[in-house]
């Protein structure tokens, strides 16, 4: 069996190889290659933990597994980060223990990968201006790899908390875009691919914000309740996802779809578009709305890519199991 | 991070540490501080592979985490056993990854140690005679930890596949208890105590083979459509269980609350008996039935001494996770 730390996974796993591994998984779920297990979740009574797992099978690349791990709101005061996770994969010929590996930073770079790898795919070629709902820890990996997938020429950023706006300023800085922080209105007239990465329970995004030909990822809606943007706004848009079951029911489209505007027929999956069995964007002026759910696919996906860096790197920590 | 590799279990972790652990954790069951999360199993569409979780948190320990594995029928051939299980075992204060634990063997142990807590709970005290019907490797395990409980004077033995039968005679030798091959109406009429522990789909053990006073421990149904003991033998029975969710869906009961002859109600867990809430038997002539399905609770409390053993003997692997 072997073990990755978390300590060994930024050097081992960044942007690109996080792109191309969640990438491919979305397109093999599409492909009908592999699927999501049913999530576990569960409010376990004890130190105000959320504890669960998302996990699943690529039959394309034989990763089977799971993500454990959950949200412990006490630990940031111990000096730990509040969402804990590891990553525990399978050898799909046998049943035995493969591989466990830190998943905290995988989280954050797969996460990052999703909501880039809809802006390739559906965001408009000559998208200048982006926008970002959000300035939590999250939200400058997704910038990050956001502006590896166009010309971006400057960022506009919003957040609830002001004095959190910082972060994206920050961020925007080290990747050389000038950076300002604007009202919802102005975001919305002029970003032409906005990130919203918040933990939200109120619509923010409104229909009326955002121009024609924007691209919308939606990344912080993963539980039922959450909200980013408003149902007039989903209703509205081109919708493509990363599992349709999930969108319906715990992402951003969960609303649209309990209040009857939206049906789960109407929710693309984006490994579809990645496959080129659906045309994504067809005109300059749709908007198009990646709802962004987190499955567990992309967790194996870039866990087993850091296991194959970890080894040819030889930093893999290898024990007789 | 701790590892217990597969190989050191059966030094660390004897009968009487599994029964300790499983009759505590079946407490804590039935006294609310533990409770199993929802099962995942699935046929992953690969080598004919069953896979999926087991898990749960008791509160009362704080052993957090799931058993993960399943069965993959080529794996004989390959010289490796069918059912492959790891333990995950996660901090209950701050979510990180604790322990990971081989649990091929502890699986054994933990099956066995159910179907002893319930004789020494349920059966009566007097029992002279078991009665063990299936042969399989794991029938061993379950005469072993049987004979702890009851001062048992022979044991007969029922197969479906007769040239088995080798198996449990051996196993009795080795416990010092003469042994007799028999029919069902004979192991039935004479057994005070009864195991069954096969994968059948069809009843085996009939109303009519079972005397007055008689203890069954079915803990071979763990799935939808398997099938041990006859419904109206079901009906007969004071029923207790594990878990009584799993027993009315997946375990032995489920043909007879399917047909509607028992309700969920009339299902006990074994945790109120070992807490003294429920008084189990009370006359010599009750017929008493265990249905033991597996929870992953056992599998954690199993994991959480072996754990606990290999830190004090001193074959805990310690990796800087």
């Amino acid at each position: 069996m072997i073990i990755v730390p978390e300590k060994e996974i930024a050097g081992l796993i960044g942007r690109q190889e996080s792109f191309d591994a969640v990438e491919s998984v979305f397109a093999a779920m599409a492909g009908g290659a592999a699927y999501n297990f049913p999530v576990i979740r569960e409010a376990i009574g004890h130190a105000d933990a959320l504890y669960g797992f998302k996990s699943g099978f690529d039959r394309s690349s034989l990763a089977l597994g799971l993500k454990s791990g959950g949200y412990w709101p006490g630990n940031m005061a111990k000096g730990l980060t509040n969402h804990q996770s590891t990553v525990f994969l399978f050898d799909a010929d046998t049943g035995k223990a493969k591989a466990v590996v830190g998943g905290n930073l995988l989280t954050a770079l797969r996460t990052a990968a999703a909501s880039a790898v809809s802006i390739k795919h559906l965001a408009r070629k000559d998208a200048k201006v982006l926008g970002m709902i959000g300035a939590g820890h999250q939200s400058a990996f997704q910038m990050r790899a956001a502006v590896e997938q166009r010309d971006f020429e400057k960022v506009l950023g919003w957040n609830l908390h002001p004095e959190m706006l910082v972060r994206l300023e920050e961020t925007a800085n080290e990747l050389g875009l000038p950076y300002e922080s604007v009202d919802l209105a102005r975001l919305g007239a002029e970003a032409d691919v906005i990130i919203s990465i918040t933990s939200s329970f109120d619509p923010i995004l409104m229909e009326e914000h955002v121009s024609p030909g924007t691209h919308i990822a939606c990344m912080g809606t993963d539980t039922k309740g959450k909200q980013e943007v408003d149902v007039a706004l989903v209703a509205k848009a081109k919708l493509f996802t990363d599992e349709i079951a999930q969108s319906a029911t715990i992402g951003e489209c969960q609303h649209a779809v309990a209040s009857g505007i939206v049906s789960e027929d109407n929710i693309i999956e984006i490994g579809a578009v990645i496959n080129g069995n659906h045309p994504g964007r067809t005109s300059q002026s749709d908007i198009t709305l990646f709802d962004g759910t987190g499955v567990g696919l992309q967790d194996l996906a870039v866990a087993s890519a850091a296991v194959d860096l970890a080894i040819q790197k030889g930093v893999a920590i290898e024990v007789d199991f």
